[in-house]
């Protein structure tokens, strides 16, 4: 089924403990779309770039199946920028720059034959763009899902609240889920957060794995222990675009689906984290992924 | 099969956010000895308390079959005492008082017919001590597991390696792991501490559950998102009760074992936190934890 995906299309400056990598290509977007488009064939891209973006790489998302009607690009204007250093633990990290450009006055258009799909997946972005997005949708999709972080809680919390309405699922990391519902406890905060809007929740923990709440229920998705994490930027981004992926191809909402989906997405951010930005995701193949999941399968079996 | 539990016995005055507990019954052999006691029948303590520790406790734990023989009594002095504060989150705390009393000149003596036990677990002692109680015993037991904690590797870290030549299973948090071995990553960790001595790690995460490294394999232990946690002290040492009172009640050494024992551990560590001190473990039975295992079951379980 048809999915759209809506977010950052930039460049990142990245520095780990491995090394350094300057201006490649990164983005929200570009992370899940390119995860998301290992499961489904029909993806259709929201975003905006300068004329500075490489005609290679968005050559490279067109052949994936990626739809790029709705990357607006701006002539004469840069592309946003991000540069950020990680501490020896990965888990840290300091922004050494954020160049907004054209995000500045991102205005999202969806082309008319967007306005159909039946999955949505809003990137990290004001909540007014996010909402704007979904007021553009023709008919209701059968999921809509927002990701957002503590600084739009610190800055917008009224636009926030105001498109949680509009939305099924909603991905934040612990910290955020206690910022957004007050409550510590992350059972109490999945309460909280249902009655927000967002009947589904997935809270992100990074290598602590990825929990789920639906319809008064828990999963708990392991993280897959690695010997080496090279670069763990678009991880959350390629994580959800695994788990969008999956879901559109399926189309199924049940639980036992979302699980699934929780599984598929914790297994392309494991890959994601290998080589520095989207690199590894674009050596993937079908066979790679299958072995992966049977391995966090093995690694969160067991028989009482 | 038998079991010596070796460490503290104790009072603890607690504060959380949901209240205090002033000079309750604690310590790390009482929590694993008592959360043991649910498994398996024949259990022999070690440790020391001064003639401040009330007469009821000691007839409860023999009532649990727990043998107090090697339970020195000093007339005259005082019991170990640790007071501590714990933050909003549960996650960090200040201690207040600690006070060795007996602990300053804690000598572990085994009593004979401790020393032909088949398991053993060393609480969190310092490891000298720890590898006084290992040379006492007659033969090799069936498996020795020890816990520590990051201010032994500070202190005595020459200590710590010689006793760790001797166990067979290591149970540390992963910032322990990663300052025993020296890398950050927990698979590499794991490599260097199987050399160490220990053939079987089990890496502590609190609220992020537990890993099991073993044999080249691995396995995530999730732990039970709960929607209140009165009290965290003793979580670590319940875990370890129960996942040694479980393999000693059933005597395999096989990775599946080990995995079942992590989810008792954990089950039994999720009970341990709903109340303060060892309130919830006393008023535990088997039906309790035999449904709270079934519903770590169904928090992991998934199919592809």
């Amino acid at each position: 089924m048809s999915l759209v995906t809506v977010g950052t299309v930039a460049f990142d400056s990245i520095e780990t403990p491995y090394g350094k990598a300057d201006r490649i290509v990164g983005g929200a977007a570009t992370y899940a779309s390119i995860a998301a488009s290992y499961f489904v064939k029909d993806i259709r891209l929201v975003s905006v770039v300068g004329d500075d973006f490489p005609e290679a790489e968005m050559k490279y998302m067109t052949k994936r199946g990626i739809d790029l009607a709705g990357l607006e690009i701006k002539e004469g204007e840069k592309s946003f920028f991000w540069a950020g250093k990680y501490h020896n633990n990965m888990n840290s990290r300091d922004t050494l720059a954020t160049e907004l450009n054209v995000l500045a006055t991102f205005n999202p258009k969806l082309p008319k034959h967007y306005r159909d799909a039946k999955f949505v997946m809003l990137g990290n972005l004001t909540p007014e763009i996010q909402m704007k997005v979904v007021k553009q949708m023709a008919k209701k999709p059968k999921l809509i899902a927002l990701d957002t972080m503590n600084f739009w809680m610190d800055v917008a919390m009224p636009s926030l609240k105001k498109v949680l309405k509009k939305v099924d699922l909603l991905t934040i990391n612990d910290e955020e889920a206690r910022q957004l519902s007050g409550e510590y406890s992350l059972v109490k905060a999945a309460k909280v957060i249902h009655k927000m809007g967002p009947k589904v929740l997935v809270i992100k923990k990074g290598e602590h794995g990825a929990l789920l709440f639906m319809d008064g229920k828990m999963f708990y998705a392991p993280a897959m222990p690695l010997a080496e994490v090279f670069d763990p930027t678009g991880a959350g981004d390629t994580f959800a675009g695994g788990f969008m992926g999956y879901l559109a191809s399926t189309s199924s909402l049940s639980f036992e689906n979302f699980k699934r989906a929780m599984i598929y997405g914790s297994a392309m951010a494991s890959f994601c984290v290998e080589e520095f930005g989207i690199t590894r995701l674009k050596s993937l193949n079908k066979a790679q992924i299958n072995k992966r999941v049977k391995e966090f399968q093995k690694l969160a079996a067991f028989k009482l």
